[in-house]
């Protein structure tokens, strides 16, 4: 149950089978650092090439394909005071016939401030004034290494998670990657301070971050998409396009669970989503959208008294 | 501003320019009751066929094309104990590899108890037992006559409103359809004690109601798509398919609106959205799905405080 | 057997249970015209309002739900010597990054030639010069009142047909209908002097038409989406958004053809369609896309011999 | 102008920045062979794992990113007399009620006769007796190194080419891929006998072949997904999903092509697509869908004569 302190010195824009930057084991802390959207560091520095850039990748002893890993989010924290977004809405979100309304594309700069945790709008000077928001750090891209060897750009998402951009994987969630290779392959990056459902400018507020995560190793255990869990509810991301497939591959991988973990049979899961589900709006900018399955875990609890 | 308690005696199945079945004024209040999904009033009596039935229309004195039409929900109230809903995934919401994998469709039981606020299993026996949740009364399907001579059956929606399936059309929340003929004939129905996200399981639990709402004429507004609003909220829905072009709908729907209504201009309105918006999931059964695009009101009081 | 000549004085732009124009039966012919989606007749005058006017409907004596309608297309003619397009492709073809390069739209001009079979660009006047392409006379629009007492707009098409703007729609070809409602009540209009596959600029070359059609009733034949032949294929065709989903319907239509009408089994027609089946693109412009799903007569009649 | 007869020793799953097999240079010939979609060779013995199996990748000398390779397909020919094809139509390609009556996956046997061009089903006995079709070899997958250090299965398809199964790459025509890395880096493999529209079972008639192409390398222009041409035809290829987004891409890149290339405007590129394209569907079984934009060079003749 070490904690390793990692300093990352290069960066990666597609996440696969890179070398480790680091081995680490069941039940390990790691206390880093990511980059932002852009490349910058926690100084404003381009450190490397723009999109995403991922920290790591972690490798985990003892992961091997068929696994599960789990990661809890311990604290995902701006370690600057400056955040970026895009000020207009993604073409691909618009109905077809505006898209020659939307206005030129500026960088929108905000004050980021840890203490009272908040976002504030800097410039450019609209009528927004100095908007504020609520701070709200998350990961918005983040994943393990696919497999078949394949290299997944850290613009899109799939099994294997990648740029998923749900605001609901931030500090105290606890996500489930099915583990693809051995040492599973962790990579981290793209943080956001906060950001709208859907990330529908195409940028949440991008921040470097000081993240701490760790890792739990479930041998034997076997999923096909990403999981979490929060203190209120169990959930499952689909990534694809339409969002009408990844609302298919998110309701699945609940059913799924439901049956496998939760001791439901096909009706009971059917019936308890039926009337309980919660859908969560993740991107629907990137090549692969995501949409979320949510469980309440109130539900649930009733039904394993139940049981 | 009269009160007009209204007992249906006939009920449509499809939208459209029917004979209305009472006219009312800017202001007032209809007291009326709708049948449940499958026809049935609140004895259980079979009084009409299945398929959404609506009760009206309802006609709008004054009320011209090019109007808006603001339907405030004062009360949803189930007008009996007995609910049902189905107790299997839609064949559309699960991986295609996964439909033979459904269990087979029974009809679930549900007592709801407007006391408590709950609805709570009866039957079928499962797992799940007496699962209880939450009462949540909403109305599933209702709109005005739709343009051009139109008549849109109560399975699907489009801009004049229809079987939209989202929670959020409970009490308190206002409404605001775009009128397409003269009186707007306002058409309510599909009541539901409770529904999850989505409708995956094609219904909620399906119950006859008592229904108080009270309209409003705006003259000279015109909008696209339905809109609405509630004590955190203001929201626009958009009905289509793919959910990708539902996003479409509601978007540029709100982005309308901020910019017609807010005082903004559009980079002001991307940025709003970007940082602030939020998604919620009308049905994805129907032939046409719903995505509602919201924002707090929080925010949007700092912007016109600010301006 | 008779053969009407029948002239329209009045036109549909929603297809439904409108009042039947003629009634005709099993077996007879029908001479008569159509206005061209702007509601222009053969002399160039504008007629009624424009949005693929319908003539008809006509009622089919005998015809009742759950049987099928034949509708032999004799003679499709251009009856007058221009025709319009539209000059700019629709901003759902094109990526949403690139709406903003696209032209202004203009009304483009084509001179019909019957005789040479040909139609040539007149104005405006653009590097294409005097394009001339083959003329292929179509129907853009045409179907049968839809179930449950719907009314339909001639913008869109759904199970009874509709603005579908198939090329294969032409003289020579049989189209089979559902019938919903006593009568049938055909709606035909929204000729076509030719079309590129997909209707990409929203139009084909507009223009009126005379129009000839043979009627036949297939008592007790039940079909779900609309159907058709020529000299060389069997298709059906499905009506829906995304075109995933047209296809869906098209090719589940002509699994349900070849296993009911053929004589193989699921796995037979599973093999037959994997290797030989063609797909044809009927519209993606209007809100319901239309695909279309054909099997060679050629490899049929291997199938029928074998058999 | 070399030509080079290779025989590959092993092969990729996935196509990315493999380690060239072989360098060849502009205008160079390569005969070679590919296994078929198991990784059985032209002995029928397996050689390597299962899943698109690609020969290569073969270097070009002086290909750089924003250069374009052409790639004359000379010749495709089985180099075995028996082909295997799936017999069940894939879940996604129907209804999602339809689903449960699909029938058991069997392997289906052709026998493949290169001097009468011809396929005939020889197992299982169905009523479809030994059904014949054309024999007409393709290329199913094949493409270029992507972007970005990705590296991508070879069940899927994107700018750089990959598993678009579609009947169209066949002898004869000539492909154009853009290139993202020095080198280009091209791939090929899975052989069709002959295929359906749309790959709608999974496969074609999967076979070994030997494979002749001719490069060509056009330096400084740079395209955006792959293009081709053959006799009748120029077009494009969009892969994506849904279907909708492929429609996009390729018209997009037609229409980029016809106004750099064919010295068109915006009006007259969208006057002549409107009137004359024609779309092809590759698969519609793979993660990202296929669909082809063509132009007749009948058309496009009068075009450049004219201009």
């Amino acid at each position: 149950m070490a904690t390793h302190h990692f300093q990352p010195t290069h960066y990666h824009r597609a996440i696969g089978s890179h070398e480790p930057v680091l081995r680490i084991s069941d039940g390990d802390t790691v206390v880093t650092t990511t980059v932002d959207n852009m490349g910058q560091d926690a100084g404003g520095t381009q450190v490397t090439a723009g999109g995403n850039p991922q920290t790591g990748p972690f490798y985990v002893e003892g992961a091997e394909p068929g696994d599960t890993l789990a990661v809890q989010l311990d604290r995902i924290s701006p370690n600057r005071a400056v955040g970026y977004s895009s000020s207009v809405i993604a073409a691909n979100v618009v109905d077809p016939c505006y898209v020659r309304e939307l206005p030129e594309r500026v960088l929108a700069e905000w004050h980021v401030d840890n203490q009272r945790r908040t976002a504030t709008l800097n410039k450019p000077a609209t009528k927004l004034g100095h908007l504020t928001v609520p701070l709200a750090p998350m990961l918005g891209c983040f994943g393990v290494a696919p497999p078949r060897g394949q290299v997944i750009s850290t613009e899109t998402s799939a099994e294997h998670g990648g740029n998923m951009d749900y605001p609901g994987f931030q500090s105290g969630a606890t996500v489930y990657f099915p583990i693809f290779v051995s040492g599973a392959l962790l990579h981290v990056g793209d943080g956001h301070a906060a950001q709208g459902d859907g990330e529908i400018v195409g940028t949440g507020i991008e921040i470097s971050m000081e993240v701490e995560f760790t890792v739990r190793l479930i041998k034997g255990k076997r999923i096909r998409w990403p999981r979490g869990e929060n203190a209120e509810y169990i959930f499952s991301a689909g990534n694809a396009r339409p969002l009408d497939q990844a609302v298919q591959h998110a309701t699945t991988e609940m059913l799924r669970w439901l049956q496998e973990d939760y001791g439901l049979d096909a009706t009971s899961a059917s019936l308890l989503l039926g009337q309980c589900v919660k859908y969560d709006l993740g991107n629907v900018f990137d090549p692969a959208y995501t949409m979320v399955c949510k469980v309440p875990k109130a539900q649930l609890q009733q039904v394993i008294k139940g049981g």
